[in-house]
């Protein structure tokens, strides 16, 4: 029976870990949920599954709870209960960074689904986890299609092929992106995710993120990292071993499949809720290069990645700010790049940042974003 | 130091094992070729590897090889030469199976270009692998595919799903193909490959005896082996595991790299003469169901396949027989599937035949089919 928390659960990833745990009753248990928002599916989450502990952003009172379930001061506190297997970090933004370290500091398995934490904190990460020999395990598709790919393979990979969908404008004419609405860019093609997300596919930057997610999380060179255009989400990304073979994993899109893979690998359990891939009927994959032009956000931030310090935690928080005004209509879309390479250009850089500094420099440049595009430079 | 035997080493796949081993020196020899015809291009091997024993059809002197190089009476005899570490089997029809099996025997591991063996005789084979605990390692590529893809899963697939160009006639309109020249057919879309496999890539029988293949190589059930046509022949072959989660192997299409990963596994060895798949370019991959009125040798083959004992040996000396009276313009390609039914109709079948029976039940249906193409029934 393997016990796990998950933070973030009433957020889609963790709505859908909470699903598949729910089919294997018997290998599975919740020992803690936490989620900063959404009080009201937290407690009925709590009273389904009777986890022992239990985090809200919003506050929860102990009498609403089932009986055996108590609520704890911070969210870190929830990989201290007894019997954690597996910590599930499902959270928006930097809110699960804390938690991650923690639970690694406890030799407790991380499976991350949050690329941020990732993408800001890299390097204390990966530290982390070799000191601890605690593993971190991915949930997002793509670094668990390379996961998959680099089973029982020798040797390290010669490159790593992350595919992206292109998001919603991949086939807008450029000057029609100064004028797309919010509603527009959450149209996503083939996967249906939060909002923050679905906005960071539309600009590629999601996939720099991925990026710098696997440079990480499987010690790849950055240049042996590419990126390539699948509009289909079928082929879920791709590994080139030093003789040239190629391997790729592919699947229906549904993040149940790299929830249940990180939950119970190197098993692979089946599951009849999840769809297959029906060759039965005629089937296009698609792949093209990433255009520049069309995507600007994705050089900026995979740069970002490269000059590592403190670079790669403003281009998070300066997307994040962007996002935000683009969403309540305060920016066109095209204005994104700019604010990034804004935030970029007027950071001063730190080139071994601790948490405090990478948050500060995160909090910085969604700060540094939001002034600007409200009050000019 | 791997020491290599060769038989067929003058046909393609022969050749182009000689021209990998060449690449790496210092990690493989060759101790024995072998090859039924071109004894000049076999000297002419003889003398840039040194072989210690060597065997041709033809008959060979003593006196026209390298110093060292000595004739042996039999070609299975290769196997009996000192330091033979692996046996590469890439003789076309029969003519492997007896040497394959002595190779077993001795415990030699067999790394199998020739798929004609192991339809014929896959269950033998198969048994005598188990009984020597010597593996059977794939050279063609759509076996090949499947075993990379197996690396490192710790579960039986759930699904297997070989690849298959569709050969030279795919689009060609149906009521055509009466009337194709054996020119045409030898117009493979993707590979270049020997006449008698290129033909049977046109009939799709050549796909039928891969699924029969792969039923003895990786024990897994006929329902669950399907074949899809995907004419740019760039992913080899799939694999579905329990979860739902489909693993593909890709590569430009090249023999060389499904014979160096069968020389070196489980390693993978660098090789720059190895073409890479190239994502700077825009790619399609189509993919679309076999259409059983186009290709009906595949189902006839499986179907021998499925119900096992001679059958799949009379399916294998028919086409023989069949793909020959073609080439000599002597039928029309639509008549090879009525030759293949005639003989598996004609046939008395054996439920567990040894392998002269086989051997027979393959030389009959071979006789039968020029009988009744000549005569008439």
């Amino acid at each position: 029976m393997k016990g796990v928390v998950i933070l973030g659960s009433t957020g889609s990833i963790g709505r859908q870990t909470l699903e598949v745990i729910s089919a294997f009753p018997e290998q599975c248990a919740v020992r803690g949920l936490a989620a900063n928002t959404n009080r009201d599916l937290l407690l009925q989450q709590a009273w389904a599954t009777r986890p022992a502990g239990i985090w809200c952003g919003e506050g929860i009172e102990g009498d609403a709870l089932p009986p055996g379930t108590r609520p704890v001061a911070r969210m870190e506190d929830l990989v201290d209960l007894p019997g954690v297997d597996l910590l599930v970090v499902a959270t928006v933004g930097l809110a699960g960074l804390g938690p991650t370290l923690a639970g690694l500091r406890r030799g407790i398995p991380v499976a991350l689904a949050n690329k941020e934490g990732m993408v800001v904190a890299g390097a204390l990460l990966m530290e982390e986890a070799a000191r601890s020999r605690t593993p971190i395990l991915p949930i997002d598709s793509e670094p668990s299609a390379i996961w998959q790919c680099l089973q029982g393979e020798p040797h390290p990979p010669s490159r790593l092929i992350l595919t992206a969908s292109g998001g919603a404008f991949r086939t807008r004419p450029l000057h029609e992106l100064a004028t797309v609405t919010p509603e527009e860019a959450l149209r996503h093609p083939t996967w249906k995710m939060g909002k923050k997300i679905t906005l960071d596919s539309a600009t590629l930057i999601n996939k720099a993120f991925e990026v710098i997610e696997a440079h990480w999380l499987f010690g790849v060179p950055w240049e042996r990292i590419e990126v390539v255009l699948h509009p289909q989400s079928i082929v879920h990304s791709m590994v080139e071993f030093p003789d040239g073979s190629v391997k790729a994993q592919l699947g229906v899109p549904d993040m149940r499949l790299p929830i249940q893979y990180a939950l119970f690998y190197p098993q692979r359990v089946p599951n009849a809720s999840l769809p297959r891939l029906d060759f039965s009927k005629a089937l296009t994959l698609t792949f093209e290069p990433v255009d520049p032009e069309r995507y600007p956000c994705f050089q900026l931030a995979v740069e970002a990645g490269r000059k590592g310090g403190s670079y790669p935690a403003v281009v998070n928080g300066a997307d994040e700010a962007a996002v935000d005004l683009f969403l309540q209509g305060r920016i066109p879309f095209t204005h994104i790049p700019r604010l990034l390479r804004h935030a970029l250009e007027a950071h001063t850089p730190i080139a071994h940042p601790s948490l405090e500094e990478l948050l500060e420099a995160s909090a910085w440049a969604f700060r540094e974003v939001v002034r600007v595009a409200t009050e000019g430079r």
